[in-house]
């Protein structure tokens, strides 16, 4: 259809771990300076990094980014603030929090994405976990606003709330912003997370447009096979990808649409070059 | 603590399931005859069977289990009524479904499992898979109540909401009571299924007493290797067990707890009296 060929592409951007990040760059071999090439060729208007891709240079990244027409859309990912997997000790947790923010802020980046943590070792459920990471945002924002960033609070799927993620629903993730209530802290929505959560319109139309900082596209595969690596494409999966498009516009989210898909066996396995190719093309045919 | 060590065992029930079902038998090559003993002998107060563990002997095998002075507490499961692992059509669905029901009546168990399915093939989202669910459910209702059998409609946890179950959510479960508006048919609450659920106090009190049919004890491991089968015992997770098990009392439900662990490399591997031996220790100690 000729109006879905054309889609306009500037809202869409790539989240570098779709292309599998390994230790000597992306899928491939690809350098840093590939992937920002392939994507501005593609006309992608943003990019999403993770820190490791990082390293020392933040500022030059950033603005070899911009030079090639993109923008910075965000960075991967604050410390787990709590749970198992945290840094040990509330000073580590907050160091690196702020060493997280610090970098975004290098790379021109305006978003760090949050990944709380799974549940506090040696505490039952997920409330006092929550609790703790109220806290710990709460103390990062005012950094995070001095360096211009803000922090988008990511509810994963409740298959990480043991070890990755007490935040599991996007109402508790509305919840915790309005409780913290600092202008620079919202939400980030990814599909693979939130699909199944038949509150998703009403808790993104409660956030508002203001709180939405983040829209993460990909789908979840009806007969998946590892709840880590082994996400879908968008239109493969069973994610109605067009309703949850419809409720995250609808609350007046206007801002980029991040394609993040972790595909170890798949995805990760193409040439770097025909998986952006085809992520254009489901995001004019299946979003 | 001695309050603890006397809690009586008279609401306890063994899903068989926990002791590992193999195509000759359980655990250690126990026979139900053997499984239905080693309950009574504990002070167990039910049993909870699977249907490939029955075969045609569903009237002697509840006589038996009467005999021996426990109660046939339910039976495992309906077929999936939608999704891709559904028998194919409708027609198929329902005269599987019919024969769970007879069954659970044969064994004189009150309670009928219902596990949903998952999305339906060629559609998007849940909601229209749902649908599906409530129809069959009130189709077989009437037959159920004919034959003094409750359905259990039992949400699973969103993991398998691809192909298992649509049905993620205590909120979705309890409007899909509510509007099949049967007399007969109520939810059962699994912990591994619902520990994340922020909402789940409120949604049993919505509920109420009479549409809770069922509760079901384990435990989510913190750092989970396998979301079918390594379910933890009581007190090895991160489920709130206390407060989880206080929602379901407060909401009014008495019945039957009915201990429910799938883990093929730790629970499963061991002697069956050891395993129902520390359920008695944990149900008093960790519930």
């Amino acid at each position: 259809m000729a109006s879905e060929a054309s889609r306009d592409l500037g809202r869409l951007a790539l989240n570098t771990a779709t292309l599998g990040h390994n230790l000597d760059g992306y899928g491939a071999g690809w350098p840093i300076e590939r992937v920002i090439d392939a994507c501005a060729a593609r006309g992608y208007g943003g990019i999403v990094f993770w820190r490791r891709e990082i390293g020392q240079n933040a500022v030059a990244i950033g603005e070899r980014v911009r030079a090639a027409g993109l923008e910075v859309v965000g960075l991967c990912r604050s410390p787990f603030l709590v749970g198992p997997q945290a840094p040990s000790g509330h000073e580590a947790v907050m160091a690196d929090f702020r060493a997280a923010i610090d970098m975004a802020a290098g790379l021109g980046a305006p978003l760090l994405t949050i990944v709380v943590g799974g549940v506090e070792p040696g505490t039952k459920g997920l409330r006092h976990s929550l609790e703790r990471v109220a806290d710990r945002v709460a103390e990062a924002a005012p950094h995070a606003a001095a360096c211009g960033v803000k922090l988008a609070l990511e509810p994963l799927h409740p298959v990480y709330a043991g070890d990755r993620s007490c935040l599991v629903r996007v109402r508790d993730a509305v919840d915790l912003c309005l409780g913290i209530g600092a202008p620079n802290v919202g939400i980030a929505v990814d599909v693979y997370h939130v699909w199944w959560d038949g509150s998703l319109a009403a808790e993104l139309a409660r956030a508002g447009a203001a709180r939405i900082l983040g829209y993460h596209l990909c789908d979840w595969l009806a007969e998946t096979t590892d709840v880590l690596l082994d996400r879908g494409m968008m239109g493969d999966g069973v994610a109605d990808l067009r309703a949850i498009g419809a409720a995250v516009e609808d609350a007046g989210y206007q801002g980029f649409v991040e394609v993040e898909i972790f595909s170890a066996e798949n995805w990760w396995q193409r040439d770097p070059a025909e998986v952006l190719d085809v992520i254009v093309e489901r995001y004019r045919t299946a979003c």
